[in-house]
C-alpha cells in the first residue's frame, strides 16, 4: 500500500468518525445542557483518532462491517476523551491547554468538565448496549465489545497505568519494566482493546486464535511505538509542527524512555517494536496492509 | 407481610449483597492497588443497599434469579458509590464526611479518589458483561442491562440530575417542576433503574407491558418518597439517630420540598407518592408484598 493510498483510507475513516461523533455529541435543550457542551467541546476538539481508526481497520482486515466499527471506535473515543478531561484537571496534571485550545474545565466551571468526564465515560457503555447501535452484531459479539472495553479502560488497564504513572512522578531510577506496565496500561490497553474490537466485528471472537493473538500482538508493539516516538519528539520534536513546547517532559522532571535508553537507544526500541507490529499481521497478507502502512506512519511522523 | 418479615427478608438480600461487594472490592498486589484500596474503602463504607435491595426484590417479585439480582444490585451498588465519590471532591459538594466516616479524598490523594470512582463505574460495566456473571440471563438481557444501567447513569439521568443541583444551588423562588425533575434525575432515575433491572432478570423485558410500567411507576414514585422523607428528617429529625446535624440543609441555602412546600405539604406530598408506590404494584398481588412493605418502612423510618 502506498503512502497515497494510506493517506486516502485514513481520511475516508476519520470523516465516517467525524460525522458519528457530531451526531453523538448534539446538545439537546434540556435545563442541563452545560454538560453536554462540555462533552461536545472536548469530543470534538480533535486529536488524530487512532482508536476509532483502528477499530475500523482491523475490522475490515478480518471481514467486519465498516459501519459497526466506526460506532465501536466513537465509544472508544468516548472512554479517551473522559480520560483526557480528567487527566487534565487540577487534581491531576493541572493542564490549561490541550493541543493548543484551552482544557476542559477551563472553559467550563471545574465540577461540569468532571461531569462531562463522567458522561462520555458513561456514553461509551450506553452506545455499545443500544439495540440501534449495530447492523450486523448478535448480542454475544454486544457484550463482548462491552468487556473489552471496559477492562480496558477499568483499574486493570487504563486507570490503573495512570495510578502507576502519578505515583513514579519524581520517582528515581524508575525501571525499564515499569515504564513499560505504565504504558501499556495507561494508553496501550485502549489501543489493543481499539484494534481487538475491530477483530470482534469482523468475527474473531475467540481468544486463543491466532488470528485474535496477532491482532493483539500488532496494537501492543504499535501502543509501545507511539508511546516511545512521543517520547523521543519530545527531546528532538520542532516546537511550530508539534503544537506544544518540546523540552516539557524533561522539565516536569517526568521519566520517560529518552530518560531511560538515551535517544539512540529508544529509537533501537522503536524500530523493535515497529517492526514486531508489523510482523505479527504477516498473517492477514494483502488485507494487513493498511495496517502495516499505518504502523510505519506514526514511526515517521513529526507531530 | 409484617415488619419482622420484612426486615428478615432484607437482612437476606443485604447480606448476600454485601457478601458479593466484598468479593469485588478484593484488592490485588499490583503496583496501582492504591486505586483498590479506595474503591475498597468506600464501597464497603456501609449505607442501606438500597439499589441492589430493589433489584433483588423486583426480580424475587417477577421469578427472577436472586443471585443473577446481586450480582446486577452489585454493579448498581458500583455507580451509586462512584458517584458519592466524585459529589463529595472539593470541586463539587467539598464534604468532609460521609455517613460519619472521612470521605474517600481526605483518606487517599484526591486524584486517587478522582480515579477510584472513575474505576468504580467502569467496573460496573465489567461485571455487567462478564460471560461468568449471570447464571440464568441470555445476552440480550444482559444488553439490557447495561443500557438500563447507563441509561440511568449517564447525563439524561443521574449526572443530569447533578447538573441541575449545582445549577440550582442559591436559585431564588426554584419551581417544584425544576425540584422535582432534579430529584428525579438524580437519584431517581438509579432506583428506577434498580427496580426495573430485577424485573429485566425476571423477564419483564417488554418496556410496553404493564408489569414495566407498574414497575417503574412503584420505583419513581419510591424514589421521590425517599427525598421528600429525607428533607423532612433534615428539619425535624434526631441528631443522634440521623448521625449528622439537622438543619444543614437550611445552612446550605439548599431548596428541598420542606423550604418548597413547608413541613406540613411535605408530609403530604410524601403520603401520596407513597401510596402511588404502593398503589401502582397491587397487579402483583401477594408477591408484592416486600416492596410495598418496604416503601411504608422508608416512609417511617427516622434515619
Amino acid at each position: 500500500m502506498s503512502r497515497t493510498e494510506l493517506e486516502t483510507e485514513l481520511k475516508r475513516i476519520t470523516e465516517a468518525v467525524n460525522s458519528k461523533l457530531e451526531e453523538i455529541a448534539r446538545v439537546p435543550d434540556v435545563p442541563e445542557k452545560s454538560v453536554y457542551e462540555a462533552m461536545r467541546y472536548s469530543l470534538l476538539a480533535g486529536g488524530k483518532r487512532l482508536r476509532p481508526v483502528l477499530t475500523a481497520a482491523a475490522a475490515v482486515m478480518t471481514g467486519g462491517d465498516f459501519d459497526d466499527a466506526v460506532t465501536a471506535g466513537c465509544a472508544l473515543e468516548c472512554v479517551h476523551t473522559y480520560s483526557l478531561i480528567h487527566d487534565d484537571l487540577p487534581c491531576m496534571d493541572d493542564d490549561d491547554l490541550r493541543r493548543g485550545k484551552p482544557t476542559c474545565h477551563k472553559v467550563f466551571p471545574e465540577n461540569i468538565a468532571l461531569l462531562a468526564g463522567d458522561g462520555l465515560l458513561t456514553k461509551a457503555f450506553e452506545i455499545i448496549s443500544a439495540p440501534d447501535s449495530f447492523k450486523t452484531l448478535s448480542a454475544e459479539t454486544v457484550n463482548k465489545l462491552a468487556l473489552c472495553l471496559s477492562r480496558a479502560a477499568g483499574c486493570g488497564g487504563m486507570i490503573g497505568g495512570q495510578v502507576i504513572d502519578l505515583e513514579s512522578e519524581n520517582m528515581e531510577n524508575i525501571s525499564a519494566e515499569r515504564l513499560t506496565l505504565m504504558h501499556r496500561k495507561k494508553t496501550g490497553a485502549m489501543i489493543e482493546a481499539a484494534a481487538l474490537m475491530g477483530a470482534l466485528i469482523g468475527g474473531i471472537t475467540d481468544e486463543n486464535s491466532g488470528e485474535y493473538k496477532a491482532i493483539s500482538d500488532y496494537a501492543m508493539n504499535l501502543g509501545l511505538a507511539f508511546q516511545i516516538k512521543d517520547d523521543i519528539l519530545d527531546v528532538v520534536g520542532d516546537e511550530n509542527v508539534l503544537g506544544k513546547p518540546v523540552g516539557s517532559d524533561e522539565q516536569q522532571g517526568k521519566n520517560t524512555f529518552v530518560t531511560l535508553l538515551g535517544i539512540s537507544g529508544a529509537e533501537e526500541r522503536l524500530k523493535k517494536c515497529t517492526a514486531d507490529a508489523i510482523g505479527a499481521i504477516e498473517i492477514f497478507g494483502e488485507k494487513g496492509a493498511f495496517l502495516r502502512e499505518l504502523a510505519r506512519k506514526l514511526v515517521s511522523r513529526d507531530n
